[in-house]
């Protein structure tokens, strides 16, 4: 376990978070609002102890998978931890747990809150709120291997543990290069957002919020209704900008590299265009039905089903009064969530691809026991290890999806409550159905119930088992143990 | 595709069907009841159409395990068929959706119910209910291979089709001892609970179908408050049968032969009864907070715990009214399910350790990635091929259930009903919670729905894939080419 390499990462997240909450305070100085002293204040402390823990950079800069996963962990602790400060200091949330949960989902790109009043909260704060979503959306760890020259280890375990999906590949050789290339594509489709909605009726500050949020497909807003009251030219520029970004970002670089064929046939890209058309498909039936009329039906039902597939969490409609039906789909489209390497949540189309074809090849041996069936996936074999990796995957979200509903179960909250809380968080999401639903917040729950939630948007975030492995008492005894070789040496 | 030997098998099984419905008749006979007639009526038909399907034992009688998924599946849908018309020809059920529903219901050992006054039906049907929850519990199957001559066929393939759990092991080297060996037990255990219930205050006719229905785990009563109005001395015989029947009968089968060693260190078992004994302990607590006395706590809480993950479905109280943490964990126990091997139904609890111990190996393997582990059960190693069976097991599992919630949601209940409605038919308990509670029953449902739920129950009986499989376009092709192969001879 190479400690020292662990700290200096952390160190250098420390010192991009604190030159991050600067940016707020520009806001503040543009609206002559005070509270930007806070992000100035902890800005600057963040770097202070950021200097001190990342002084000096340590010989051996090796690292392997396990402390890829515990770097990327901690990284986004510490990131949440400070970054909730601003708002709990300046008072506009005056419990540190509020604020927490406030800084984890926008960090994790979840978009719960616990504000029932959003528009009270200062621009500065509203701009820092989705600000974090857009650093969550492509991972603070990425950014740091775009900027900084890790030598000599392999850089891929960081990336591997923070970005979605269950396999990640290097676009170009060099991991630092894919990473600017992924910032590239990211930083290029927000600006065409922003581009694109500074011609609606939104002013800058609302354009650049939106962009940033839906970049991250984190979901918060910065008015109490979300969306319901912009124009339809808004609704539909955030719908289609929120299925872009829940694209898998392999499918922009094809793109860029005029490999258009490539592109428009990745299997998972393609899955999940037909899940979004089926899903806006049904739900307009439904709406149809209902008073709405049918431009309105298509509008809100496009808008929610990117919204939640895409784990973004915006809304524009209190969609806990839906039809059964249409209310059923948005769980599951909860649970499916966006593609691999995307910026979205959820268990990823590409798993939810594996797993079906797994499903397929059983059946088969059923018939044939004797013949050798190989998963394919965008025409190759799919290895065996990825799809133990997967099935995996989906055994560990149960798990936890089962301990965390038992645990906030003991506030007594009704089962659709508790159960679509947790599903909105361990996915990204944002908005549940009933007490978590479009119109309600999440400040209802206790503080213990809080600390669950604040765990399980981090383990979605960072696709459970990096947050996991930090509960492996082995990991500190490695440490442990280090420590002890360093002091006696 | 030899569907010779599924014409043949499926004759026996009817035959055998026709032999069974005479007993209600004798029932009836005792209580002088008229609708006996329909149940002598029923069963000579089922045995005339028996002898004349099954009339010449095809020559070649080898069978690999596709017939016998496929002779299975048939096999349950022509029982349930046929069962269920006697109540539907006696007028005591009018529907004969719900009738099949009734039947299936019974056959599957779920024990979900569309009558809302079960007092009103005759004595003989009251004993077919519970009957048929007995002979759905073992399999009738394994009960057509303890007395038919099968020779040269692979017989385990049937058996491995119908038996609950992950892996099947032959008891002693012969399928046709294995099976006998069940049934031993089997009735051993019926009859012991009979004796015991005899000297409370029950008469004959409620301790025997008490008996069955708890052997099979199948949960049909015959008072319309199921269990409640009884004595604890009732309720606990009730409780602790229903444990027993929920345990790997290879326990069993070790204590027979003395191996008690053996026996109690089973890893199925023990957690088994660990997780039993949590979750009783969780549950009491919550309850005595309420206005419900120790004693009353305690019978209701091991009562309902045992119910639910034997499998089995009675009920002492109305569970729907529990506080939250006590409802979730039943919920949670309805997937769990019983152990492999048992009568009880559910995901099983070798399939949710073997489940818990692939994550502990993801853990290891991201902190250790060059050692192989192995996961290993009872001190054994797993073969890689059962690990695999599991996590394509739940996949699938989870598969029919999003698709079962969807379809049924069409009707406009509330999410809790279809959520629970589905976990309780797939996983073959019995009640769930609000409009399907333990006060209420499924009548509630269309009949699209109805049959939505009796799939669902069915797959839950077989295991899934002996079912699926019948939706296999190759299947059908097979017999279609085999059939004209027949016929141009």
């Amino acid at each position: 376990m190479n400690g020292l390499i662990i700290r200096y990462i952390l160190g250098y997240v420390l010192k991009i978070e604190g030159f991050l909450l600067l940016l707020p305070s520009l806001v503040a100085a543009i609206y002559n609002e005070t509270t930007g002293f806070y992000y100035i204040a902890v800005g600057i402390f963040c770097m202070i102890i950021g200097m001190v823990i990342s002084g000096k950079k340590p010989e051996n800069s090796v690292f392997y998978l396990k402390e890829g996963c515990v770097a990327t962990a901690l990284s986004w602790i510490c990131l949440s931890i400070f970054g909730a400060f601003p708002m709990f200091l300046s008072g506009e949330i005056p419990s540190y747990v509020d604020s927490l949960f406030e800084t984890v989902s926008g960090f994790t790109t979840t978009g719960a809150s616990i504000l029932s009043d959003v528009e009270a909260l200062s621009k500065c704060s509203l701009f820092w709120r989705s600000f974090t979503n857009w650093i969550g959306g492509m991972g603070v760890l990425v950014f740091l291997l775009a900027i900084v020259p890790l030598t000599g280890g392999s850089h891929m375990n960081l990336m591997k543990a923070e970005s979605p999906g269950p396999s990640v590949g290097k676009l170009v050789p060099k991991v630092k290069h894919t990473a600017r290339l992924l910032y590239f594509i990211y930083i290029g489709l927000t600006l065409t957002e922003f581009i694109i909605l500074i011609f609606s009726e939104m002013n800058w500050f609302e354009a650049i919020n939106t962009s940033l949020a839906t970049a991250g497909t984190g979901g918060f807003g910065f008015r109490n209704d979300s969306y319901a009251s912009f124009s339809p030219y808004v609704k539909w520029t955030v719908t289609i900008f929120m299925i872009l970004f829940g694209v898998n970002f392999n499918a922009y670089y094809l793109i860029i590299f005029r490999q258009f064929k490539k592109a428009f046939s990745m299997e998972e890209v393609r899955v999940y265009f037909g899940i979004i058309a089926v899903s806006i498909g049904i739900i307009f039936l439904q709406l149809i039905k209902t008073s709405v009329g049918t431009f309105d039906a298509i509008t809100d039902a496009a808008f929610q089903v990117a919204s939640v597939i895409s784990s973004t969490g915006f809304s524009t409609v209190d969609f806990n009064e839906w039809p059964q039906t249409s209310k059923t789909i948005l769980v599951f489209l909860m649970f499916i969530g966006a593609c691999a390497g995307s910026t979205g949540g959820g268990i990823k189309v590409s798993r939810i691809i594996i797993l079906f074809k797994s499903l397929g090849k059983e059946l088969k041996s059923y018939i044939h026991p004797k013949i050798v069936n190989k998963i394919r996936f965008d025409g190759k074999a799919v290895e065996h290890d990825i799809v133990r990796a997967t099935n995996v995957y989906l055994v560990t979200f149960f798990i936890i999806f089962v301990i965390s509903i038992l645990l906030i179960s003991i506030e007594g909250k009704d089962l659709v409550t508790n159960f679509t809380a947790i599903a909105t968080t361990l996915n990204n999401i944002g908005p549940g159905l009933e007490a978590v639903g479009p119109s309600q917040n999440f400040s209802c729950f206790n503080n213990f119930s809080k600390f669950v939630l604040i765990f399980d948007m981090l383990a979605g975030r960072l696709e459970l088992f990096p947050l996991l492995i930090l509960f492996h008492p082995r990991i500190w005894k490695d440490m442990a143990i280090q420590r002890k070789r360093r002091i006696t040496h």
